[in-house]
């Protein structure tokens, strides 16, 4: 084994950052033993100095992070720092000065993977982030790895456990969804400002990572449609229940049937009970990848949280320092495919749309036409009512989003339609 | 892109080799774009060279599969024949010849890993082998390197998808074992000898080479304890389901409680439906990690057939040729942690035991003295009887197996006991 360590600089340290320096110090013989080397945490950037840190040596503590990564000595940045910047220019800094990256930086990665890729294939260094998707689940390197000789078709997934929690909570008690986040954010689950996670932004840049791995092309956070569950009622979870049928704040990156185009999405839908996304509970985090060969693969664990998360960047940690023994880099961008990113329009699945509507003849029968005129098949209609009012549930056929999205504005403007209560995606049959 | 063609040696074409190649043939382009040079298949060794095989040129068919490892231009030996010799020897000869290899074969890994290793290091070549455990399943890869930075504590899965297929079957309709393995035989999930899953060997020696890459520790198939699944009855199931259990064939590889050593056994138990393991269906495998940063992970797919294999298989494939372009070499063996490998009698679990005693006044404090001489305490005890027989069942607290053997060989001298109806241990709660 090499005796001179290799060099690691912090980036943060927080809940993540402070776990990762901890299993750093009680775990350094096992790194050593599995890297070839061992590892020796050279600096910590941090924003507030005096904080105490228990087993980090003072004197590595710093408020320069820049200074830390252009010192020129260091083998490996590791980044919990999170948000655009300065992380970014942090990364793009540490490739400038010979060093590989390690982060668990969501929002950075899907914004700016690409470049950040291409800034580390200009200096032949790795950039790795295992810990950015799916907290300590192994999920990009079974995707960039092991399925590397497989066609992905379907990666679906619930990659934020947050709304999971809540939405677990929703269906197992019949808590409307304030009731619910209250008892997240009193729990821990849920920040003060829970908007990130919602209103789906957290989950849609997952997804344009996910995507952009499995479909081998580049996907921007732009380019993902994104719905959060804010809307989502006790109602909506009764439907469910009559369908066999939970609700999940899904992330889903699909191929198109023609293979040349693929799609991305985040938003509330719902899900048999028998697939085995319907059984994850709290807030663990499972992703359901489908590919040609394989068939049906799914990954679950722990989506957050500073211990699972740190153990999936000490697992970069060790694969890059083995990669900087080894004179090599591992796999960067996979783009070449270069496939169309298609907008919602063109996804098609199943809905769920609930209306009220007169109770009076003919109705149904006007609901009926519009749909059809629209090209959307009916699969099923249940309706009930009393005093005048009624309800409607459609359960449709596979139809484009675009379909049905000219569906229902041609419904509302039916004079019988007094509104349309509930639009509900069918995923996962 | 390098323009020279990688060449790859296939042995053996049957239902993996035969996709391994059709998937070479009609992804080639995705492959060369991810790997950064064309694969091309140079040779395919096979036993039956008259059979036709579509998609394959014939010119490429040999039947001397020595003579093919040792032409020296081959970069990847992919081996797919199974068993112990001739692959055991083709693979020491393609290390020999410069050659990396890609291997299926869960038996001989399992028996010689160690030496195969050493071969492969010795030459400073990869020996991969996704494919030899749980099919498609991404395991050995997040094993090795995502888990890398962290302590796995236990891996406990459903790792042979025949037996999961019967006991699934024998839980969902009540049928006996031989009926289940009948309708599994007419499916073509069991072999036409279906020792080797039903005696739990297959299960074992995948168990061997889990708890090797887990603990980092050399874990021969000797040291895993082996018990089938031939002697579940439906009664057991009944059992298990008075319990709010199901029963699995799993394979349980476990750290004990001191860190120091480490068992590996194979055997049917009763786990908590509750578990996610319990609700996996058919021939489906599924694995559970347990680790110290991580906490619970699972993984969760195909555990067998031709495609899933297959795409395991190239994975290794892709990662070997990445590898080997970049002049190194991936993770070898890792072993360094030596820890000992415990007999069963150390495993500490919980246990389920039937009695078939004498219906009198006095059986029961009879026997609850021989388990408490023995130092196993009981949680719970169900009696009941008609007509002077009756049954006890105990469910006991943790206690070793030791302990267990001991309290059941002292129970079978009573005269009260009548027998041992059955012995099944309990894990997963």
């Amino acid at each position: 084994m090499r005796t001179r360590p290799l060099k690691v600089a912090l980036l943060g340290c927080g809940v993540v950052g402070s776990e990762v320096a901890r299993i750093m110090t009680t775990h350094a013989d096992d790194l050593a033993a599995r890297i070839g080397a061992p590892v020796e945490l050279a600096g910590v950037a941090v924003r507030r100095p005096d904080r105490v840190r228990e087993g980090i040596d003072q004197a590595l503590v710093t408020t320069d992070a820049t200074a830390l990564v252009k010192r020129g000595d260091i083998d490996v940045v590791v980044e919990v720092i999170g948000g655009i910047e300065p992380a970014r220019t942090l990364i793009t800094t540490a490739f400038e000065h010979g060093a590989s990256v390690v982060s668990a930086n969501k929002a950075l990665l899907a914004q700016d993977g690409a470049a950040l890729h291409a800034a580390a294939g200009e200096h032949d260094k790795d950039l790795y982030y295992e810990a950015a998707v799916a907290g300590a689940i192994p999920l990009i390197r079974p995707l960039r790895e092991s399925l590397a000789g497989d066609k992905i078709n379907r990666v679906m997934g619930i990659v934020n456990g947050t709304t999971n929690f809540i939405l677990d909570k929703m269906d197992s008690t019949g808590a409307g969804y304030q009731e619910a986040l209250d008892e997240a954010t009193a729990l821990g689950y849920a920040e003060a400002d829970p908007t990130a996670d919602v209103e789906g932004f957290d989950a849609a840049a997952k997804a344009a990572i996910l995507a952009g791995i499995a479909f081998h092309t580049r996907v921007r956070l732009d380019d993902v449609y994104r719905e959060g569950m804010t809307e989502v009622t006790a109602a909506d979870f009764a439907s469910a229940k009559e369908m066999g049928c939970t609700i999940k704040l899904l992330a889903i990156c699909e191929r198109a049937e023609d293979g040349a185009s693929v799609t991305a999405r985040v938003h509330p839908a719902m899900i048999p009970l028998s697939h085995p996304l319907a059984s994850v509970r709290g807030a663990y985090n499972a992703v359901f990848v489908e590919s040609d060969a394989a068939g049906q693969l799914m990954f679950y664990g722990p989506g957050a949280g500073g211990s699972p998360t740190a153990s999936a960047v000490l697992g970069d940690l060790v694969a890059v320092c083995r990669n900087r023994l080894n004179g090599a880099t591992g796999p960067g961008e996979s783009a070449y495919a270069a496939l169309t990113v298609s907008p919602m329009g063109d996804v098609v699945t199943r809905y769920h749309i609930s209306l009220d509507v007169a109770d009076k003849p003919g109705v149904l029968a006007q609901v009926a036409t519009v749909f059809a005129e629209h090209g959307v098949s009916i699969d099923t209609v249940r309706q009930s009512g009393k005093d005048g009012e009624a309800s409607l549930v459609v359960v449709t056929h596979r139809a484009s989003d675009a379909a049905l999205t000219g569906t229902v504005e041609a419904l509302r403007k039916l004079d019988t339609v007094r509104g349309v209560a509930s639009i509900m995606r069918v995923e996962g049959e």
